[in-house]
């Protein structure tokens, strides 16, 4: 079960006009269940994307990466149960395979079409299946459908992700609606494991790889779950232009704010929910880490905690060892660090100063706050002005359970 | 249970003239266990030592680091159960007086005194029962008593874990035996948990330090259980002087070969016990990198590979679900890395190459292999000349299990 999420109604994910969604059981990996999603645009969306660091990057996503540099994207198609990652040159072949048949059903040109794949690796994907698939896919496109497509992306999340809301775009009113999925191998950089976000606004194409870039480093970049970053980690923004305002086309207007605002935040509901899904977690943490020289250091201590398996299993045992922090944060490979000036917090609760224990904890205390289902560990590094947050979830023995048993 | 490892019977640990150890029950924070020990050096012997590079260092550390710049060092004190770290001032302060009491004892100097703790972080060190204690450790001071002192430093470790050898040093034969602890919060960086290793060779002081260096970088330096390096890691090398052999004093001799090579043997013993006994251990996995462009870039993929909780879930399993591996390789963070030339290895099975699944592999081979209680992945990277190895464990049911429960 996840921390405190509860997947929204289908009637509350809010279609986006211009952008169709359809899914079907194709049988990829395991019978009857979704997992074959495809997603039609209509002609002039702007389409942009950030994907996975792992050098071991899936084949889909260099499909991807070349189709976005050429633009005119009308479709994506999305697989779930096979990753189509460590795969080699057949693997590149797949992926352009199942595009050229997205683009013989919509009419459209194969480097028209963004491939993802999600699920075990170095396992060949199934084209044929997919190809059997498509048309029921197609005869499913609606514009309604956020909520089954959320559903079809799933592996071994426990439930699907989504989010959705509206904002005013000078007069006129603008939809931005997004699903996600991921549970395990998470911990994206530059990316998540697989994120869509679609709108209607019109926003020029540098725009939105700006925003989607923006986007991403403040939710799917904030997030670990394990640690392991995916070999097929993407994050997709859609702007379909179908809203009516005037296209955002300037970074310092207003209209880019509240837009980049609105989409993060979809974005970071999405994330915070992969976090709360997260394989075997019990508990969401909020790691917030100020006072840093610069952003990439306090990032760097949060992930060191949120990397921790000895402090993710205190966490999961609401054990205030809370020294295990503290070994992290040195850890953390801050050049300089004094750590006689850190300060630790769980939340309101004051923990460690002064290199120890402070004068003012009570093991009741730090008790209390360890027993609650969401915790925020705050820590100051006193050295600067820079900031940034970490989400993570703690360890529990059906992570271990989960990971053994996945393949079976 | 350590997986294929027993502790040496007593009499094959060979006393090393010079030094003498004696242990005692302290009730330091459990009663009735062996939990502190002290060593006492004759005149004369060489202390060389390294330590963590953890930025929250413990306060025994931080003595040590002193106490050895001094040199002339006459006796170590080991306790368990608490760290003494994270403890600010008044921890340095509790070191401090812990080796005045064992000065007092012995009729040395407080600076000829070298400090150790290890146990749970940020809570103060009763430095009252360590000096209650001190006395019975006195009275058990004996040149034959390895195997109490082994016992003496454990914590959550569940075996001892100690080593012996001797070797022929220009006609004099030279005695090498040593001790270490550490089962969890492992991934040591300079150093180990705790580890004492003491020869009766005569080795000039600054030699010997360099000794202790190579034989850290090739034992202790090359483990992990967690990734957690320790705010206590300690490597301490010890030459009594007493072999009668002539003072190894250069470092191009055979002299210096021959020892270096037998304490580092030693050592990696030592280390490879910690990693067979880390914490719910059930496999002993040996990561074999090479074609690295240096050594760095080698122990990078290693330990990525060490590090993943899927892979050592997968390994935990049992189950060759091995694209994990390449997408540890690929998150190693290694500089324009070509994955299309990366060959993976079980043992002798080749598992992956050109990208993706090797043409000759089959499950079953993959899965017999990943069955064992002893695992070599290799690695070719296919850029250099340049290699490394990483010892590491599984991750199981009861990694979680004993972290925890660690502290009730």
């Amino acid at each position: 079960m996840p921390v405190n999420y509860t997947p929204p109604a289908p009637e509350t994910l809010l279609p986006v006009a211009g952008v169709a969604l359809g899914i079907a059981r194709a049988g990829i990996r395991k019978a009857d269940r979704k997992d074959l999603l495809l997603i039609r645009l209509d002609p002039g969306a702007a389409v942009a994307g950030v994907f996975t660091q792992n050098r071991f990057c899936a084949a889909p996503v260099i499909a991807c990466r070349e189709h976005l540099a050429a633009g005119a994207i009308r479709a994506l198609v999305v697989n779930t149960g096979i990753a189509n990652a460590g795969t080699g040159e057949p693997g590149l072949a797949a992926a352009r395979a199942t595009c050229a048949a997205v683009a013989r059903l919509l009419a459209c040109e194969p480097a028209q079409v963004l491939p993802f794949s999600t699920g075990v690796i170095m396992e060949p994907l199934p084209v044929a299946r997919i190809e059997a698939g498509l048309p029921a896919c197609a005869a499913d496109l609606r514009e309604d459908n956020w909520a089954a497509a959320a559903e079809a992306i799933m592996t071994t999340d426990t439930v699907p992700k989504a989010a959705s809301r509206q904002i005013k775009l000078g007069g006129a009113t603008v939809t931005i609606t997004g699903i996600a999925k991921g549970a395990g191998m998470i911990r994206p950089n530059m990316a998540t494991m697989l994120g869509f976000v679609a709108t209607d606004a019109a926003v020029a194409q540098p725009l939105l790889e700006r925003l989607t870039r923006e986007a991403a480093d403040a939710s799917f970049n904030c997030i670990t779950v394990d640690g392991d970053t995916s070999t097929n980690d993407s994050f997709i923004v859609i702007a379909s232009g179908k809203a009516g305002n005037a296209p955002v086309a300037d970074a310092a207007s207003p209209d880019y704010a509240a837009l980049q605002q609105a989409v993060t935040a979809v974005a970071a509901e999405l994330a915070q929910a992969i976090v709360r899904d997260g394989e075997g977690a019990t508990k969401f943490i909020t790691i917030e880490v100020r006072g840093g020289r610069d952003a990439a250091e306090c990032k760097a201590v949060g992930y060191a905690i949120a990397h921790s398996p000895l402090v993710k299993t205190a966490f999961f045992a609401s054990d205030p060892n809370l020294g295990r922090i503290l070994a992290a944060i040195g850890n953390a490979g801050v050049e300089g660090l004094d750590v006689g000036r850190v300060r630790l917090w769980l939340d309101d609760v004051l923990v460690a100063e002064q290199g120890g224990r402070a004068a003012s904890y009570r093991e009741e205390d730090g008790a209390r706050v360890m027993r609650q289902a969401e915790i925020a560990a705050r820590i100051d590094l006193a050295r600067g002005a820079a900031q940034a947050t970490v989400w993570t979830c703690d360890f529990s023995y059906d992570y271990v359970k989960i990971n053994a048993d996945y393949r079976s």
